[in-house]
């Protein structure tokens, strides 16, 4: 099929985000992150895919597509998802190839877009687990088998690697593929009203929409959206059709129905339940939905989901998800530390979520948490050198608990190698290579900045193409410098976040001179600047960077009586490395002063912060367990303690970490 | 076989306990307890293992016997261990028995032993399970299906029986399967070297040593002690054999030899680990056998698991296991409170542990451990009327976590029904039954008076009958009165355990003058007052009765920073029916007043106290979950906090409730 090809920009929103071959990324701190992706990361998945690590446990992933396409024997291995390793790796080629050239980079993936073009079926169908295992029994298990969830990872993985390349050759095949999955699924008599046990498929029908215009992804999107929680239920109608059998009898998937958030219609959902990943997976297609057809009520039912998400169910990390079990939200206010599940994952996806939302509704909160997320979980979620991750992102690690209590089997106090089928190393290798995608957002002739990243975009503002650069040393100095280079004298509006953190003091020099914007000018935490801007004006920002105690919600039962400190977006965390272990016996003194000081050598260069805390401890009680006050005496001694960035803990010895600190 | 029958006063220790027809309980406390296990639990429990309880799963338990006796058609139902609870029904109606009279129990009571001698096989064996399900493996799955357990509790019901009424019909039911144990376990060739997943038969065979006099069976006792833990490993062996057939594949039991207690031989173990009730059955019988035996390196490890247990990883309530994984102990010092197993059955196993270790060595701290264990875990276990049971004991409770937050599944807000198979209710009511049995021990002319539970004693001390009667209030008033009755005056000592909450602050009274111990008198926790007494002689004892500010060991994390009140030999906690909900957002300031008020009309009766809280809360925190320390104001509202004891929570609405509050 023919397909029509629209840029990004004429979707029928008037609120867009920069292709990514429009962004350069040159940034003092996340420079060396994207390299890890291009030089470490990309490089090893694919290593990892064609079961060439020798430390890991086979992938199988290219192997199931060579087997499909009929060029080698062999059997299915892996799990039912295992395809999507494969997507989210060709995802990661796109973005990096649209950011810069790499032409054997772009050779390997080429083969791999050939091989999965061989791979697919007459009829469209794609899917090595059930081509391979059980070809008779495509679209009987859509609860636990994540069909549709692969086909998702491959369109974003094509719309990527197109938008990046201009080949249309896995576009082809994804849109062959949407169209035969449109005959299948449906409200229509004769088609299956299905839906994906793991969202992912709507979000990428959007992307493809977009890409190609064609609007039966788009409405393929929304019904799967709303076909979601209907009753009669359909994951207990296609268990019966099946006879009960299970893939993964531990989850109970056919019947907890909010695990998949499934247990009512998605318009009707206030509360963020179940699976974590799958929420934010979710509401990111329900903005684009919304932003696409202007739904209202969908767009309600994301304000609804994202307030209770970041006012009653966030880590101060940007982590989500409180418990193991099921990976999944649990309740309002309960955001233990130390059980925490918090996957890096999850965060992604809210980073997604959040994204969207500031293409609908420029609002100073969601650029907060998408920060707040991705400077903190995101980044914890990877080691310095690239080669290894955290799934879950927990505030307080006792290593001696680990493997003793069983309630902390799911944490670890080191970050892990590659598994055989990893979800975070590659979604944080595809998030971070399409970090462009999430500085900027225009409306009209806004330039709206979230996020102050150093490099350089370009935009076209009333037919004129303006280039922006920015020098930002915003990490751990809070400050960046904006110059706009333009042919001709262009107006238009450039509106900066103003980080919440900052508490809305923070300097702007405009060429050099004290710049104040009217009160008029600020609307919803971004201040704006219109004017008639020349090629060379420069914008100097400064935030305020103070030390930040910040409190949690009186209801925040883990957090009550606690602080955690915040430097610029970092949150920061103590460890037993600089504070020596049994953290839970330090405090915080309510007046102490800081020190903030950059120590170049420490962890790739970090903002060190030191304060007196106060340990109390006693090296008298021997065998008592429990002792009446009077003879309980603690000695309180004072010492320096030393505060690191949370995203660099677990990068020197194991130990203890713990980012809430008693007050005293 | 004729067995020869001895005096439990004749073992080979110079200390022994008091029969319980020697003892009968009048208290204001505890008499109340044991009417319901007499009126309500005991009764009720007989209907249930007759599967008359219209709203518990059925029991099966005495129709298991039928079938297997020959008298009724049908299959086993039930667990594998069911019989057990036939067993701990009988063991608890002797125990009624020996302390009162009541012809209409002891009718139903002999039915059941013609029942089982007539379900019992030629050879000896007894058990129904194997019998009806799997008669060709006996013994093929010790590491499992509790065999020799139920057979332990068998013994002990036997014991019991035997001791109250003289019948032997019952004792010599066990002594022929016992026998029979005996010819298919031990090191000799051709016997199988096993012995059970879960220890009970251990300390079984001692008290049927005991009863009979026949060595024997304090061998095998001991045999089954010393092959646990031995090398090539027994389950590994066994799980072979039958082709690594399981019970319960969720516990891998015959891996997780720690589970067992089985990872290394018991002599060498010195930290509890595993799953907590077996581990204090294990206990118990390793203190019977070395106090039988004076094998000083099993006592030794005793002590060394005793040190562990009560230094390291028991609560404040007496409660051990810290984690629901396995029912089973963690590691030092972790003692969370609101995901605690702290099971009801292991604070029972804990103070038979604790009254063995007694009878080897007066040493206070085991009755202060005992003390702790029964006056508050154990009473908590049960509800006012004697018909909701609590298995997990914790010491903080959030109801709206349980059932959303996984950590919490077997945390229950309010005490349940009896169960299909309760392991708790007929331990608690075999325990209060036999409670007798705690209070005194007795070495030579020496009576140690461990607990103080008003009632009568007869002693035989130098050949003269001695009666002792306690007039107690301890439970709320800390004191008690004894008064000697004899014929001719008598020299004997009598041995007062000192609380340690009292911290050696008691006035004593002599016939009302007070009386004033020498240093020398006291010994380990215990005043000595050797004099040669009249009859009519009156000893006053009058325990400091102060509010007592507990804290935790500071390793204990859970516990630093707060506080949990004692009185007398409760623990306190504050319950959201007094306080409100949100009790972690209260303090308790350092200096505050304690009023103690006894409330005949709350909860049965008890002392309530009161002291000035503060309650730190915001109404205005609205949607921010996470706030600079200068935008998070506190009120800080005091008020005053009221404090029920522990054993009494949840006998109202369900709700929070905490034993450890903040400081302030």
């Amino acid at each position: 099929m023919e397909v029509q090809v629209r840029p990004e920009e004429q979707s029928n929103t008037n609120s867009y985000v920069l292709q990514l071959n429009k962004v350069r990324i040159e940034d003092p701190y996340w420079s060396e992150y994207i390299r890890l992706v291009r030089d470490v990361i990309v490089p090893y998945q694919w290593e990892a895919l064609n079961d060439r690590i020798p430390e890991a446990e086979p992938s199988y992933a290219v192997r199931n597509f060579k087997i499909a396409a009929g060029e080698e024997q062999g059997e299915f291995g892996g799990m039912v998802f295992q395809d999507s390793d494969v997507a989210k790796w060709l995802e990661a080629v796109g973005y990096l190839l649209a950011t810069g050239p790499d032409p054997e980079l772009e050779r390997v993936a080429d083969g791999v877009v050939d091989l999965i073009a061989r791979a697919q079926q007459e009829d469209g169908y794609l899917n090595t687990y059930f081509t391979l295992k059980e070809p008779d029994r495509r679209w009987s298990n859509l609860a636990e088998c994540h069909e549709l969830y692969c086909a998702g990872h491959m369109i974003e993985a094509a719309v990527s690697y197109y938008n990046a390349t201009g080949k249309r050759k896995i576009l082809d095949v994804v849109c062959k593929f949407a169209d035969y999955i449109d005959t299948v699924f449906g409200t229509e008599p004769g088609k299956l009203q299905g839906y994906d046990g793991h969202q992912e498929i709507e979000l990428a029908l959007v992307k493809l929409y977009r890409t190609t215009g064609n609007d039966r992804y788009l409405k393929l999107s929304r019904y799967f959206l709303d076909q979601r929680g209907s009753q009669p239920h359909f994951y207990l109608e296609e268990l019966e059709k099946r006879d009960g059998a299970v893939h993964f009898p531990q989850l109970d998937i056919a019947h907890d129905h909010a695990y998949s958030q499934s247990h009512r219609p998605v318009r009707q959902q206030d509360k963020a339940e179940g699976h974590a990943v799958r929420v934010v997976y979710m509401t990111t297609a329900m903005a684009d939905v919304a932003a696409q057809t202007g739904d209202a009520e969908l767009l309600q039912a994301c304000r609804k989901l994202w307030r209770n998400i970041v006012s009653k169910q966030m880590y101060i990390t940007g982590g989500i998800g409180s418990m193991a079990h099921g990976e999944a939200f649990s309740f309002d206010y309960d955001l233990p530390g130390d059980t925490a599940y918090a996957e890096t994952c999850a965060s992604i996806g809210l980073i997604f979520f959040a994204r969207r939302m500031l293409e609908i509704e420029p609002i100073g909160e969601y650029a907060d948490v998408m920060e707040r997320a991705l400077y903190n979980t995101v980044v914890s979620g990877m080691s310095r050198d690239g080669k290894k991750f955290f799934y879950v992102n927990p505030l307080e690690v006792h290593p001696d608990a680990c493997g003793k209590n069983h309630i902390y089997d799911h944490v670890k106090p080191e970050r892990q190698g590659w598994f055989g089928c990893a979800c975070c190393p590659p979604n944080i290798a595809r998030l971070l290579a399409s970090l462009g995608e999430y500085i900027y957002t225009v409306r009209d002739r806004t330039v709206y900045a979230h996020l102050y990243i150093g490099g350089q975009a370009v935009f076209e503002l009333d037919g004129q193409a303006v280039r922006i650069e920015q020098q930002s040393a915003y990490a751990w100095e809070g400050k960046t410098r904006m110059v706009v280079h333009t042919d001709i004298p262009t107006r238009f509006k450039l509106a900066l976040r103003l980080p919440s953190w900052c508490g809305g003091r923070e300097t702007l020099l405009l060429n050099g001179q004290p710049y104040a914007y009217e009160d008029a000018d600020l609307e919803a935490g971004y201040a704006g600047i219109d004017r008639v801007w020349s090629d060379g004006d420069t914008l100097e920002i400064m935030f305020d960077m103070q030390v930040r105690r910040m409190k949690g919600h009186p209801h925040v039962r883990d957090a009550f009586g606690k602080t955690a400190l915040q430097y610029g977006p970092f949150v920061y965390c103590m460890e037993e490395a600089d504070n020596g272990p049994n953290l839970h016996q330090l405090c915080l003194p309510s007046g102490g002063k800081f020190a903030v000081r950059f120590n170049p050598d420490l962890l790739g260069g970090v903002n060190v912060i030191e304060t007196t805390v106060i340990r109390r401890a006693s090296e008298e009680w021997q065998d008592d367990l429990y002792r009446e006050n009077s003879l309980a005496a603690l000695n309180s001694e004072p010492l320096t303690g030393s505060f690191i960035p949370y995203f660099a803990w677990a990068n020197r010895s194991v130990g203890e970490m713990a980012v809430w600190i008693r007050d005293c």
